[in-house]
């Protein structure tokens, strides 16, 4: 069934983003206000720069890593595992198994089309086209 | 795949937990620091009383919606959909996207045997189990 699926049919298409200049604080802030997991980074050229999570940046503050006015450029992750829409959740699948240290996953995968994001899947997403 | 699997084969075996006296902010804090999703709630007589996600407890936090010293008592979800060891992660699939208001599932379910957790499996330990 996750063959048959592709990503556009499961992916969530209104993306909640930041920027490289953003306070860690705020983006923090923003996740937990809009119950989100993962925010795309997004230069001025609109171009994805990298990806931060409620996961880090929630650890980091709690464990109080970062001084006061971190922005987000220091702290995002830049190597994202992203997918296309016309991938398969199939592949979604893999790319979560794959792109991380054992014994975890990559929670969110953001969609990109022609180097622009146009949606973000999450494993949550996968649960949902399972059922 | 999902049907032949069970749940005491992917889930996680050892649980953080607090209690109905916890305080909001130290549950926050420990689930923070540990990055985990979610805290079963545990009375005096090992009893799972309730259970209190990050999602919820952060958007609250940041809203500034919980007095100060406001107990996991007070806020915990009590109504707990939870699965027992030997149900496969079809059930748990089901279970997810049943348990919840359209559009979102329940990310994470306590495992039970007689009465007693002895686990819990997430949205993440289905997507590593379908790898």
């Amino acid at each position: 069934m996750l063959k048959m699926k592709k990503v556009n049919e499961a992916m969530i298409k209104d993306v909640f983003t930041t920027s490289p200049e953003e306070e860690v604080v705020f983006a923090f802030e923003k996740l937990m206000k809009y119950k989100i997991s993962a925010l795309p980074v997004i230069d001025k050229s609109g171009e994805m720069v990298g990806i931060v999570t409620a996961t880090d940046l929630g650890h980091n503050l709690v464990l109080d890593n970062y001084k006061l006015g971190t922005k987000i450029d220091n702290v995002m992750v830049k190597d994202v595992v992203s997918v296309a829409p016309e991938n398969s959740l199939s592949d979604v699948v893999s790319l979560m198994n794959e792109g991380t240290s054992e014994g975890s996953i990559v929670n969110q995968l953001p969609v990109l089309k022609d180097n622009k994001l146009v949606g973000i899947i999450s494993d949550g997403d996968i649960i949902k086209a399972l059922k």
